[in-house]
């Protein structure tokens, strides 16, 4: 223990003290190595920080390191921002109204997977998918029920959309015409970045080239008439929820950026012109100094990158972004947890000195917010806003070894993939390589493992699990319901408008597509004239066509993480016996069905199953249950999992049993996995569901029952 | 807004820049002070971290600002210890196990009040307050069950007891003792800090100076026979529950410390003989850097304050600290969002590197908390460990700008009352002037009326407050139930012991008391003997007396703050009127009943309605409802206020209106305030309570509301 004679105040003497009280175990043993192979030494001093720059570097001015602005939240904080949107425009709006009456300061909305692809909500393909994970907007009318009451010269609208971006922007801009609010006055942002769909989100509609010219169609609208409005949300968020580490996050972010820059100079317009309009949009997850510093280092890196284009305004090189508290994070047991999550990640991102910040509600890993859950997240904002003190100074962490430290190895690490993509040639043809993707579902897959195994621990899920389980209420959507009072207002819409009016306009659209002119402007006038954002999609899908993605699964990373353990292998042989006595491996279809794109579940179970010795097919996305039952024939499989995120589950999986029985191939199970609330176990199980897994199970686990399960089937053949 | 000639990287630019995003208002102009009287300011850089030394510190060597060991969490994180007990042994038993598989790792007991006092169950004086907030122990008997299957030799245990510390902590070395584990293996904390007990908690039994003397007894019995338990837990944490500022928590705990060790050396101590030993306890609210701060201020002035007595071993000047969060910063308003506060607690106290750590459970400002609530308490911590890699470095936020500069800066204040208190002699005669309570007692008010005007916003209390209440579980004890069980056991104890060995050991006690002897080693011979609690406390208070608190009011720092409040003067006009219109002003007793100590909401009241124009009388504390009735007639009041915080409500404040009854007073409105559950009201109302105010009243609209209720009640005799 200590001595009077050794203390004296060298980094020696404390590497001496702290082996003597480690039993002899060098600091050097002591290090930890984060998923993004960062090292986090015991103890940081003033030697740790690289760079002396930082010490005169202040808040507002270049490389913006201690944030974009001067005064950050000492002057105005961060905009509490939540991301909501359900069933019908007129329940959403309800929501809105009531959560800005509750303390949120700006609005986000999230939209059902019909609108993101581009379907109009009585399309043959969406079934199960109408008003589910978002609002359905079929059009300018359900636009205009959306913002009622809610001024859009005041209120800033964030909307997160890719795929239909042209139709649900123009949709946008006509519903505010309409309240009297020209585009001139609009706040808010478009996602607008189609590259990390390709990457890892997936509600896509159109080929990378085509939807690379959207983007800079809508850069150069907006930054000619809204110049108030953020042209794109360029988004790491959805990386680190598909498995990314957060070098990856940072890196890939900053590349696509960099990339849509690019597309946008190509057209020649200044840089001046469009930069201080790019916005980012991140991901926070539990390594709360980690991703403080990830803020730090996006903003000084960015602020590094610009330079290239030599804009004459600093802030062109500033980087402002919204941050979204982990969804993955978040875990089904024990869900009261995921305040305490919730908390932590939105202090983490305030201490990066984040815009404006969505924190996500307890039950998400189950199902939508409640007006109960919906309230404690924002709670949780206002908290930090009014009661920790955290507003008073800005960036408060600034000077600390251990944080300027971490700043300085993000920066350092996320140059490195950066650079590798430039030797690419750029973030479109990186994607159309796969490796970037290839790169995050292989850390999803270490990531899993290491829970799998216990070396990660995560509350109440591979420890500490709690004695009972708790239900809690939830949210439903009656999504026939909606589906049907969408299809009557899609109707009266098409029987009020003038008809050769939105047709002209639409062939303008299709028109532009073919030869060029810019698609916002034009879809503008299409939905005014009452075009549905399914036929201003269609109009361009006509020019363009519509992307299918080439689905690849990765081998060998998650078994990896379990060389020579004991209970693994037992599983391997367990499979190679049921070979030898069936004469083939257990076959599984990993399986999406909907317009569901989030396949990180999807992913690692395939990459994991085939590593235990299943035979694994992966369907392509966006299947209907038909399709997914032909699937499953064809490849002649034991089982077939799906996985679903979005609530869709209640329709689809009946339908897909149903079709499955239609096709006398009742001998095949099917599973579920993803977010599926105990609420709806008792109902699958009915339609016929073998198994349901929900978020935080133990794959060999799960890999072990689905293999008896199949060994009974087979046994009763 | 930014102009590219602006950007450069000096403080003097950033004052420019920030000048301008406050469009004219200057730095100086956007400071904010704190309670404390330190002023945060909006940026601070490298200039304002005060000393240099602090580069070259380390953590595990002095002034061991960095942390009281080299490793930290790095080596083995903080101990998570949870506060609890309730009803009966039995019960409180099966809750540690249960804590304890659940991932606590170490215990904490809570007494019930009688105990705390030291009187047994079956006392006339305790009727409503036995298992009421804590457990109740009347003999090692108890304290067997208590721990029964508990290894003690293995599982530290944490007892706050101050009072009846010494038949308390006999019983426990007794327990433990027939469970197997000599005194030498016994790990924990005893509170045993009395002074404190006079300032805020007024759990004491005997006045002062033989208080101190047991203080001393027990650190001199512990520093011989019990080496690895810590003879004292010096507490801010009262300090900060009563409403004190982190300076002045700092400060007086401090100098409480400093008196205590005086204490022992008096007695001929060798400093390093018994200063290791001694450790310290601190509330951690919600202002988040400054709680970390005010611990590593706090190690560094510790350290400092050490060196007078001059140790040799480096581990007398190092503090190590047990944290709680904070108690008063819960809500019983949408109390889920204390899960929020709790967790920004929780890493505040661990970023200023505590040693252990209770979390409350959210529904603590309601009741106590029942299985669920204390498993997310748990979790919080749990979550903090495990998940969020604050364990993975030792002190991140060292090197910070703000939080070095408020480290310095907190040294510098505390220091200052520091002085004031030496130059009064010492902390003793400070407690006895009075001045650090009345210290304390006017940064209460102060921080209430900020409250109550709206400068301070609390969510969900003063602003955001939800639409609708939702009312939870809460716990319940029956307490008339406990007590039974209770008097069964003392009088089987008293039957079943030798009753001329306990005789002669009790008398031994009273001996000591009277002519010196440590009397830890004697009341260990009693509680062997099965002395009860009670009867060792009793010996020696036949030799001390029981202390009498002299109870004072403050005024005119309440009101301060409603200077030219048109609100504020009308009700003071109000009671004006009802002066004129009845012949003398609304007369209040404030009164707390049974043996709770809890008196900051009571303090709190008595000067803000004083300060309105009610005449207010205190009652002394610890009073029966039979004395209480007395007062109220004695002083002719109008309203009799109780507050209650320890639920002894639900028994005492019937009999209190009973007794009013029998007086022929029932024109004398009884009123209640405090921790009351919503479960609660109705049986109150139906006892004959007039009106129920919560945690987190908005204090002159209940003033409005008991004028009224004075006012109808004078109408209607």
């Amino acid at each position: 223990m200590i001595k009077g004679d050794t203390v004296n105040s060298s980094f020696d003497d404390w590497c001496q003290l702290a082996k003597k009280e480690r039993r002899g175990q060098t600091v050097e043993a002591s290090r930890h190595e984060t998923l993004e192979g960062i090292e986090i030494k015991p103890l940081y001093t003033e030697e740790d920080v690289v760079s002396d720059r930082i010490k005169d570097e202040m808040p507002g001015m270049e490389p913006f390191t201690r944030g974009p602005r001067a005064t950050m939240y000492t002057g105005r904080p961060w905009t509490i921002r939540q991301y909501a949107g359900f069933s019908t425009a007129e329940e959403s709006n309800a929501f809105y109204r009531k959560a800005l009456a509750g303390g949120q300061q700006g609005i986000s909305v999230a939209f059902d997977l019909p609108t993101h692809r581009g379907y109009d909500s009585d399309h043959a393909r969406v079934e199960g998918d109408v008003g589910k994970a978002g609002v359905a907007i079929d059009s300018v009318e359900d636009m205009k029920i959306l913002f009622d009451g809610i001024p859009l010269d005041k209120i800033s609208v964030s909307m997160t959309m890719n795929g239909a971006v042209i139709p649900v922007l123009a949709s946008f801009v006509v519903a505010a015409e309409e309240q009297g609010v020209a585009p001139e006055q609009l706040t808010g942002t478009i996602q607008n970045d189609i590259l990390k769909e390709f990457m890892v989100r997936n509600t896509y509609v159109y080929p990378p080239e085509p939807s690379m010219r959207i983007v800079a169609d809508i850069i150069e609208f907006t930054s000619q008439s809204m110049p108030r409005f953020n042209s794109i949300s360029i988004s790491g968020y959805h990386m680190q929820e598909a498995g990314a580490s957060l070098v990856q996050e940072l890196a890939y972010t900053l590349a696509d950026g960099r990339e849509y820059v690019r597309a946008v100079l190509a057209r020649g317009m200044d840089v001046d012109a469009f930069a201080g309009r790019l916005s980012f949009f991140f991901a926070i997850g539990m390594n709360i100094f980690m991703e403080a510093a990830k803020l730090r280092a996006a903003r000084r890196l960015w602020s590094e990158m610009m330079e290239e284009f030599k804009p004459k305004n600093p802030r062109s090189k500033m980087l402002r972004t919204h941050c979204q508290t982990s969804g993955v994070s978040l875990q089904a047991q024990d869900p009261y947890n995921n305040i305490v999550r919730t908390a932590f990640e939105a202090l983490a991102a305030v201490l990066g000195g984040t815009q404006s910040l969505h924190t996500n509600a307890f039950d998400e890993a189950i199902a939508l917010p409640t007006d109960f859950s919906a309230r404690i997240a924002r709670n949780t904002q206002l908290i930090l806003q009014e009661e920790t003190g955290v507003t008073k100074t800005v960036d408060p962490l600034a000077g600390s070894y251990y944080v300027e430290s971490l700043t300085d190895e993000l920066v350092a690490k996320a140059k490195e993939l950066i650079d590798e993509i430039e030797a690419l040639g750029g973030m479109t043809k990186a994607v159309v390589s796969g490796l970037p993707k290839l790169r995050i579902e292989e850390t999803a897959a270490r990531r899993q493992a290491m829970i799998d195994r216990g070396d990660e621990v995560i509350v109440g899920v591979n420890k500490f699990q709690p004695a009972e389980r708790e239900d809690i209420d939830i949210r439903r959507i009656e999504n026939e319901k909606v589906r049907e009072g969408q299809i009557k207002r899609i109707r009266q819409v098409r029987r009020e408008r003038e008809d050769s009016t939105c047709k002209a306009k639409l062939k303008e659209i299709e028109k532009r597509a073919q030869h060029g002119g810019n698609l916002l402007e034009a879809a503008i006038e299409a939905a005014r004239a009452r075009a549905t954002v399914g036929e201003i999609s269609l109009a361009m899908e006509n020019v363009f066509g519509r992307h299918t993605a080439h689905t690849t699964t990765l081998t060998g990373v998650y078994g990896a993480a379990y060389q020579n353990d004991k209970a693994f292998s037992d599983i391997q042989n367990d499979i190679e016996n049921f070979a030898q006595e069936f004469g083939r491996r257990p076959r599984m279809l990993v399986a999406k069905i909907g317009q569901d794109g989030h396949d990180r579940g999807a992913k690692v179970i395939a990459t994991a199953f085939a590593d235990m010795g299943f035979d694994v097919d992966i369907g392509p996305l966006f299947q209907t249950p038909v399709e997914t039952a032909r699937a499953a024939l064809d490849n002649d499989v034991h089982v077939v999992g799906i996985s679903s995120q979005t609530a869709a589950h209640t329709t689809l999986v009946p339908s897909l049993i149903e079709e499955l029985k239609k096709a006398d191939a009742k001998e095949i199970l099917v599973i579920c996995g993803g977010v599926i609330p105990p609420q709806d176990h008792d109902f699958l199980a009915k339609a016929g569901v073998s198994a349901v897994f929900g978020p935080g199970t133990h794959i060999p686990d799960a890999a072990s029952q689905v293999l008896k399960l199949i060994r009974q089937q087979q046994q009763s053949l």
